[in-house]
């Protein structure tokens, strides 16, 4: 195995219109002494590098990245708002970094925000990161973790309704979460992993009295995944749950529905929760916030979630050496 | 007005077989340098002030307050489990201590905690406090708020399925919620109150996108509500709005379900978060914890929730002198 390789990082730069390239360069400037920056390629529009607001923040950085062009010099992009040019660079960048991992030149993937409406403008099909990556992955079941130092957690339903999150949870969906759960606890190096399932019900249902998805298909769940040997717990109290994890008593949580798991990621994370994309072949991280048009290009985006983003992929990435 | 009268707390002493009797003492001993334990009325079973892990804290107290014994003398408990013998006398101290707010001899209550299979054992028809409550006071709208120091909050929906709280939302509900909200907001001496309107799908709904209940009740009703002035605002994307609310951004939230607000809450309020019932004439608190049987009569519960309760109803009760 090519250890250059395998360590090498791409960095898509998101929306040209965000605060994607600022944050980045923010970034890797925080991480250039504990970072080989050499590993690390960027891909993006490589012009506006030499914007006033971003060339002192490259000219800055010690050791220069790779940068891989993926815009026309005619391109213009429109700073500080959504726009179909925008949105065409965002996933020109993302295409050609995900061709780069299939043709091994990088090993894993962070991604600064892009834009629903720009996508949109840019006549895409996708809309998102989740739904650009499964296509180019042959539909692989992927789910959304979330990390932060503290409090870790899988979502089992992601951008529905609340009111349809009921209908969603069956076996083969809570399945393929644990599945990616437990994936995501491998690469964190976590060897006996204690995974609490959240309720759905107000106090888990209280025994049927709140509602009868804990009794229906939760419960059962949970023990059949037990007597498969998985380390799986619940389903708990929501309410509790993510303060016991807080205090230790388990490793990671699957919660059942968007904002279950991010009202406790948002609130604890501090600004540094990383968004990890879980059942694909390739690491992706990225910064839990998006393109921030309002405050673009004015020295005023916090780095911090793309720092915790680009720091969490290189150190899931140790974790796969370790592993072969 | 009578002043004594009007600062007089009652407290009932919750199910004699959990950790109300030893949280309320070891409340009230924390709070006796600051706190005239004079003007307190304590509601139970007076005879269990004798048992061996109660006495010495009973003794500590360097002035003790008032207690009606709500127990013949010949009901024997059952420690540390629910019974109906427990039930019933926990439901006779609540009641009692109605009375007494009924007679003017108490002005608030906080209740330690009661146990629903108690409950349920001593064939009462009310499932907790809540109920009870709203029949003794002709069945008032109340709604359930919660106080921690940072965070507070009032839930618009309390202990329904998750499916169907899309369902009970509508323009009553809300309005019900809010008056109970400004009422808490008058209360807390907050006055001129940010109140943040919580979403119910992710992202807000996101234009529609996932979920439309933003644009059909939540955000009609935001907009009729400011135009009679009322200092309300959103509905926010709720994974980021107990974020802001803790930077200061907001004073209260309204929280649509159980979990949206509880979850906040139970992580940051550090077990000292304290249950407000609002829309009734009685001022009540309580802890935001149960009966605890597993470490009832061993020396192992934390006051600090029912400290916290304490406190805020005595707070409060200043709140409506200065009003008066």
């Amino acid at each position: 195995m090519n250890l250059d390789t395998k360590q090498s990082l791409g960095i898509s730069l998101g929306d040209p219109g965000g605060i994607g390239y600022e944050i980045t360069l923010k970034a890797l400037l925080a991480l250039s002494k504990t970072v080989d920056l050499k590993t690390i390629t960027l891909f993006g529009k490589e012009s506006l590098l030499t914007h006033p607001q971003l060339e002192p923040l490259w000219n800055a950085l010690p050791i220069k990245p790779k940068i891989v062009n993926c815009s026309e010099e005619t391109q213009e992009v429109n700073l500080s708002t959504e726009s179909a040019t925008n949105g065409q660079i965002a996933i020109d960048a993302i295409q050609k970094a995900i061709s780069f991992f299939k043709n091994g030149k990088i090993s894993a993937l962070t991604t600064a925000p892009i834009n629903k409406k720009s996508l949109h403008l840019a006549n895409s099909p996708y809309t998102g990161h989740t739904t650009l990556l499964q296509d180019a992955f042959e539909d692989k079941p992927v789910s959304m973790g979330f990390y932060t130092p503290t409090l870790k957690t899988v979502l089992a339903t992601i951008h529905i309704p609340l009111s349809k999150v009921s209908s969603q949870l069956n076996r083969d969906l809570l399945e393929t979460t644990l599945n990616n759960t437990l994936s995501f606890c491998e690469l964190l190096g976590i060897e006996k992993p204690r995974i609490a399932l959240a309720g759905l019900n107000p106090h888990a249902g209280e025994d049927g009295l709140f509602g009868q998805e804990e009794q229906r298909v939760l419960s059962p769940f949970v023990k059949a995944m037990q007597e498969k040997n998985h380390p799986i717990e619940g389903p708990f109290s929501p309410d509790t749950l993510y303060k016991r994890q807080l205090n230790g008593e388990f490793d990671m949580s699957i919660s059942l529905y968007h904002d279950q798991g991010l009202i406790p990621i948002k609130l604890m994370g501090f600004g540094k929760a990383v968004n990890v994309t879980l059942g694909l072949p390739m690491i992706r991280t990225s910064p839990d916030h998006g393109t921030a048009f309002d405050i673009a290009y004015q020295d005023k985006a916090n780095p911090n979630s793309m720092k915790s983003a680009i720091e969490l992929a290189l150190s899931l990435l140790k974790g796969t050496d370790k592993n072969e």
